[in-house]
């Protein structure tokens, strides 16, 4: 068991790294995908299933479940991983950007942000220490700061004020957190669009001398180029024995072109999400499963696949299921999903290892561009 | 491998009966659940989970599969078992008790009923042929004569005349199945709440010599003792060493009661219906987990069930799974309610060829009775 947490760096290929994180609960092999257990669960799927198909690590939403079962209860109840039946690292965000984008009436400055439940309408306060104090009573292992995340386009003027915020709330959740060997606490870098906002924000970051950085603020509403822009200016400025974390990013494509410029750990409600929607991802890129192609193509998504669900189920019927709202629909392309960004995850690590990231970031590319095989 | 459909009547314990349903697909141990796969899907669960629980055979419903994916493509896909990859016996009704209960605009005749599809409104025909014709390209194992089912209270006469009109049907039905040895068309029962039409319906079925019975028209809002009642009065006409099926039943003391009576076979949405709605089936009765008094409850539904979902997880994440409305609520208490069913099931067949079926009758009720564990 490790005691401590920690960060190894094992070896590199081109800006890809190669690494591990390892902690009381666990350890995580990076580059790391973490499925979204929004509210104690990763939606339409079992835990175990989400095990097996090679996630090491989980991510719980802070804000969700402060509402519902709420912190306290949540700690009556052993903490989240006893209560949820994951005996592995979670990660928890700091609740701030669903405090931002779901509820209603809120008042922030300074101080934290005051806000009304989505669920019961109650009022409910948030500061960068209650967030630090609610992820402890989840138990969380690793643990966001409080941040505020501001949606783009914005002005500079706006992106600074919560950029210097943010670091601000940084420095007090790192006292709220105090000396805990076993879990650790994110910095979150902002400063949106701006190069100089960014470089400034990961500096002061880097002064603090956190257990780990995430780049917050980004894939919301950017263009792709102009993300992966901003990767270039910041992950230079961030110590390199420190993990990275690209906070609700993204598509395989967006992973594959962040892992390539130095980042560790990806979280994003995309595979899930989409899966529900009849959006699957594989490995000839997209493929609608509501599109009339499918409706009688005995096929499955992928037969190559280790997964059940791309290998031994027929598109006609996953179309069928997808058509009819039924929940099995959900169920099998969630999986399907979750099984094709782990398995892009092996495939990176494996490639990062053997020293051919380059190759196998371009075949990938290459394939995703190949489209998916020909209609019946 | 059996090549024609049979029934055996193994052993009986007091009115209850111990039976074997062959057919080329497989076998039906009796007295049987068949769990409810409306469109192709027992909503919420794999049908390997199905399976595993100790389902020997499913049910489709007609209705909602020849509106969607429609009997033709169904067909041509190779049937219904391949495209829901469910190799094992599957029983379709004939679509016009859902045509009856769902459908809009309909016109009801001799020849059959006209309606209109609640999917896109379409207009489709159903006749007692063509109901045959469209289970046949189903290639479903046991098929249902189309009948006309009444909800109760009713008038006599309007009882009578679609008991008359049902006779008439199934005899149109008979012929339309012609012979076809690996499977069977049962004949259904109706006459709603009168003891006389109940016996001059079974007396017209038993004349046409069919390979199966149903009861149908019960649990469709009467008493239960008027529903046991109409059994004590149908059974004996019916022919011993044929099934007997008791149609979309029940509560499991429904099915205890109608075990007792000489029912073989059931089908109900209530476990998957009622589990996706957070109640409970148990061996200590009805358990609502969204009550309170689980919220904090670190017990599983039943610590001495073989199955994970009752076995594994604990009232307090279904009650908080169930009040987030999340789809591994549904997904956990579908899959515990219908192990509870398919235990109750084997205990029955257990019982019977132990010859203690009225003691397995008494404790069960008395389990039932004394209610769920006392709270935390």
């Amino acid at each position: 068991m490790h005691e401590k947490f920690t960060f190894t760096l094992k070896s590199t290929s081109g800006g890809a790294r190669l690494g591990e994180v390892a902690m009381p609960r666990g350890v995580i092999r990076t580059p790391a995908f973490m499925p979204v257990g929004t509210v104690g669960t990763v939606k339409a799927m079992y835990l175990d299933q989400v095990r097996e198909l090679g996630a090491d690590i989980i991510l719980g939403n802070t804000y969700h479940l402060m509402l519902r079962p709420g912190p306290e209860r949540v700690a009556r109840l052993g903490g989240l991983h006893e209560l949820i039946r994951w005996p592995h690292p979670i990660l928890t965000d700091s609740g701030g950007f669903q405090v931002m984008s779901l509820s209603g009436l809120r008042k922030l400055d300074e101080k934290g942000v005051t806000f009304k439940s989505h669920v019961d309408g109650s009022l409910h306060h948030m500061s960068p220490e209650r967030s630090i104090e609610i992820q402890g009573m989840l138990d969380s292992d690793i643990q966001m700061q409080l941040d505020e995340c501001i949606a783009l386009p914005a002005e500079r003027k706006e992106i600074e004020r919560a950029m210097e915020m943010s670091l601000r709330w940084a420095e007090r959740c790192r006292v709220a957190f105090g000396e805990q060997p076993g879990k650790a606490m994110f910095g979150i870098v902002q400063g949106g669009d701006q190069p100089d906002l960014r470089i400034r924000s990961a500096e002061g970051l880097k002064e603090l001398d956190l257990k780990g950085y995430a780049v917050g603020g980004l894939a919301v509403g950017e263009p792709q180029d102009v993300m992966l822009g901003m990767l270039d200016i910041t992950l230079p400025v961030l110590p390199t024995e420190k993990p990275r974390y690209l906070m609700g990013v993204g598509t395989p494509d967006d992973i594959l072109k962040s892992v390539a410029r130095g980042i560790d750990m990806f979280d994003c409600v995309m595979p899930t999400r989409s899966g529900r929607h009849g959006l699957a991802f594989t490995r000839r890129g997209r493929v609608n499963i509501r599109n009339a192609r499918h409706a009688e193509d005995m096929r499955p998504l992928d037969e190559q696949s280790n997964c059940p669900a791309s290998r031994d189920y027929s598109r006609a019927y996953l179309h069928h299921l997808t058509r009819s709202n039924e929940a099995l629909g959900g169920m099998l392309l969630s999986w399907h999903n979750l099984a094709y960004y782990q398995e892009l995850m092996q495939g990176i690590r494996t490639s990062i290892e053997e020293g051919r990231f380059a190759d196998f970031y371009a075949e990938t590319i290459e394939m995703w561009a190949r489209g998916d095989i020909d209609p019946v």
